[in-house]
C-alpha cells in the first residue's frame, strides 16, 4: 500500500467478516450460539464430545459405526511419544505456565502425527501428564475403555471418574467448542491458508489462546466468589468493588449484549452436577453472587447491559470437577482444539491466503550512516 | 453476525487495511521495499543483521555502544537449552521436515526465555543443530567471537566462513527480514493481540511461513536452472514449459507487477560472491535463463507484467553460500523472525485484540437426533 493512499485502519478487524462458515454462529443480540445448526443448549446436553467433534468435522452426527470408529481413533493416540514425555518434565522442572507447556508439548505431536484425531487424542494427556508432574506425581498411563471426557478426568486424578463429573464435564467441553472466529480461531485460519499442518494451525492457536484478553481467564470470577464467602456479604462486597471503579469479572461480553447462552448450559450443568455429588452451598452462593451483581450493574450502569459472562459458570462447573484454576484454560483448548481443527479443514476445502495489508506510516528516503558517524547517546 | 445480515466476505482480507506500521513499505506498482524508512538496498548492502534488528525494534539505527551491547546479549544466548537439544535428536531420528523441527524446538525457548534477543539468538542454533543432526553430524558448540550471520554458517559447517560469505548471508538476511503484512508476520500479530508471549507470536509465525502458498519455496527455481544446465538450451526449454502450461519457479509475485526490488539486491550479492568464492558458470547461466525467461513471458503473456521474484535469487544466493535447498525456508525464517517480533512490539505498544467476524452458512434449528435412531449408512 502506497504512503499517500487514504486507506482506513480496521483496528481488530472488527465488523470484517473473514470467513463464511458452517461450523458456529454468534448471535450477541439475541443471545444465540448455534453449533452446526444444533443451539449449544440442545448440542451440549446431549453430544459426548466425540459426537460434536464429528458433528463439526464432517457436517452431521455420527452414525453408530461412525462414532465406534471414531473412539476407537481417538483412544488408540492417547499415548504420548516419548519425547513428547520427556519435554513435559523438562518443562515442569522449570515450571512452565500450563498454557506454555501445553503449547510446546503439542509442538511435538508432529512426532507421532499430523492427523485430526491424533491431536485431539494427545491434548488431554498433555494437560494432565503436565499438571501430575508439575505437582511431583507421575503420570497416568491412558485406559482404552474410557471416553474422552471420562479419560482426562482419569489421566488426572488416577481414579475413575463418576457418571456425574463426565456428564458435566462434557457438557462444559460441548459449549465451548466452538465460537465463531475468536482470536484463536482465526489464528488457525491464517496458517492454514498458507497450505501448513494441522499441528501448525494448533500450536498457534493455543499460543493465541493463551493471551489473557481472549477471555480464556475464569480464575478470578471464583475467587470473588471465594472471598464474598457468605451470601449476606454479597450485596456490600459488590458495592464497594463497583464503586471503585473495579471491573466485576465473570460479567459483561465483547459480543453478547443479552445473556451468555453458554452461561445457562454452563449453570445448569453446574447445578446438576453440585445437587447430586457436590458442595452445594458453594453453588447457592455464587447463584446469590451472580443475582446481586446483575441488580447491582443495572443500578450503576443502567443500559449498559453487562451480563453474566461464560467464565463465571465454566469457574464454577471446572471447580466442582475437582480442577484446580490454572487448569481452567488448557481444559479450554482440550475442547477448543476440535474447533480449531474444523476451521482448518473448512479453510483448507476453500482456500485463499489470508494476507491483509497495511498501512506505513513511517519514515522515507533515509540515507545510510556508517557507525562511526552515527549519534552515540550512551558514551557521549 | 446473524444469518441474514447482508454481509460481504473479505475474502484473504485482500485490500483490507489491518495495522499502521513503521516497519516497512511495500510498494508493488512502483516496485518498492522501504524498511524503517531505507531502501531494501540501501539496507541491505550496508547493515550487519544485528544493526537491521535493532532498527526494526528501535525506530533507528544503533549506536556503537548500543550495537555492542545487543550483539553481548545475543550471543550469550545462542546455546540451546539441553531440553531443546535433546527434543532435536528426537526430531532427526523421526526424520522431521526441517521446518517441523524448527516449530517444534522453537516452542521449548520459553524454557530458557521470552526475551526477544534471547529468541532471535537461538534460531541459527536450531536451524544448524538440526541440520546436522539429520545428517549425522554431531552439533557445533557457539562461539562468542562471530557475529549472528557469521556464526550460523559456522554452526552449520564447523568452520570459519570468509568474509565474502558472510557479507553474502547478511545481504540476505536483510533483505528479507521485513515485508508488510504478510501471512506469518500477520499470524505473529494475531497471537500478540490477546496479550500473549513473543514465543507464542514467533512459534505461531513459523507455522504459517512453512506452507507453500506463504511463497518460502525458493527451491524450484534452482532446479529449473540446474535442468537446463547449459545456456544454449534455455530458449527451447522454457519454450516448451510455457507452451505446456507449467509455471516458472522464480516468475511472478502476487504484489509486485514491476521487478521486486528484493530480487535486484539478492542478484548484485550472488554475483559479487560468486565472482570472488564460487563457480561463475552457474551465475552466468542462472542470468541467461532470467533474461530469456523474461523475453519469452513477455512474447507469450503480453502485459501480465511478469517479472522475476525474491526466490530466484534467493536460490542462487543460498546455493552459493553452500546451503543445500531444505535449509532455504528455515534461513528464511532465520531473518524474518526480527519482522515477526518487531511487529508484535508493534501490536504491543498500540494493541486491540485481532477478532474479525464470520458468515454463517450452516443449517438452523436442528433437533437432537440419539445415536439409536440416526441413519447408519456403514451398518446398513
Amino acid at each position: 500500500m502506497a504512503p499517500h493512499d487514504r486507506s482506513m485502519v480496521s483496528a481488530g478487524l472488527e465488523g470484517i467478516v473473514a470467513a463464511s462458515t458452517r461450523l458456529s454462529l454468534v448471535d450477541g443480540e439475541r443471545g444465540e450460539l448455534i453449533i452446526a445448526g444444533y443451539s449449544v443448549g440442545e448440542l451440549a446436553e446431549h453430544a459426548t464430545f466425540e459426537e460434536t467433534t464429528w458433528l463439526l468435522w464432517h457436517g452431521d452426527l455420527p452414525s453408530s459405526a461412525q462414532l465406534e470408529a471414531f473412539r476407537s481413533e481417538l483412544t488408540a493416540a492417547r499415548v504420548l511419544s516419548p519425547a513428547t514425555a520427556a519435554l513435559l518434565r523438562e518443562c515442569a522442572q522449570a515450571r512452565l505456565d500450563p498454557m506454555d507447556a501445553l503449547r510446546a508439548a503439542a509442538g511435538t505431536i508432529s512426532l507421532q502425527t499430523n492427523a485430526a484425531a491424533g491431536i485431539v487424542a494427545c491434548m488431554p494427556t498433555i494437560v494432565a501428564t503436565y499438571w501430575r508432574l508439575r505437582n511431583g506425581q507421575e503420570p497416568i498411563t491412558p485406559r482404552r475403555d474410557l471416553g474422552h471426557a471420562a479419560s482426562f478426568l482419569y489421566l488426572l486424578n488416577g481414579q475413575m471418574p463418576d457418571l456425574e463429573q463426565v456428564r458435566g464435564l462434557e457438557t462444559y467441553l460441548n459449549t465451548v467448542v466452538d465460537h465463531g472466529l475468536n482470536a484463536s480461531t482465526f489464528t488457525a485460519r491464517v496458517i492454514t491458508s498458507t497450505g501448513s499442518d494441522l499441528v501448525s494451525a494448533v500450536v498457534g492457536a493455543i499460543g493465541a489462546l493463551k493471551g489473557p484478553l481472549h477471555g480464556g481467564a475464569p480464575g478470578p470470577a471464583l475467587d470473588m466468589v471465594f472471598e464474598i464467602g457468605d451470601a449476606s456479604r454479597a450485596e456490600a462486597f459488590l458495592r464497594k468493588k463497583i464503586e471503585a471503579g473495579e471491573k466485576l469479572m465473570g460479567f459483561g461480553h465483547r459480543v453478547y449484549k443479552v445473556r451468555d447462552p453458554r452461561a445457562d448450559v454452563l449453570a445448569k450443568a453446574a447445578e446438576r452436577m453440585y445437587t447430586r455429588a457436590g458442595d452445594m452451598s458453594l453453588y447457592t452462593l455464587a447463584r446469590t453472587v451472580e443475582t446481586t451483581a446483575l441488580q447491582l450493574l443495572e443500578e450503576y450502569k443502567p443500559g449498559r447491559r453487562l451480563q453474566t459472562n461464560v467464565e463465571f459458570y465454566t469457574a464454577l462447573l471446572l471447580h466442582g470437577l475437582g480442577l484446580e484454576v490454572p487448569l481452567f484454560t488448557p481444559t479450554f483448548a482440550i475442547s477448543r482444539v476440535s474447533g480449531w481443527i474444523a476451521h482448518a479443514l473448512e479453510q483448507q476445502r476453500a482456500n485463499r491466503i489470508i494476507r491483509p495489508q497495511s498501512e506505513y506510516v513511517g519514515p522515507l528516503a533515509r540515507r545510510w550512516v556508517p557507525l562511526a558517524e552515527r549519534s552515540n547517546p550512551v558514551s557521549v
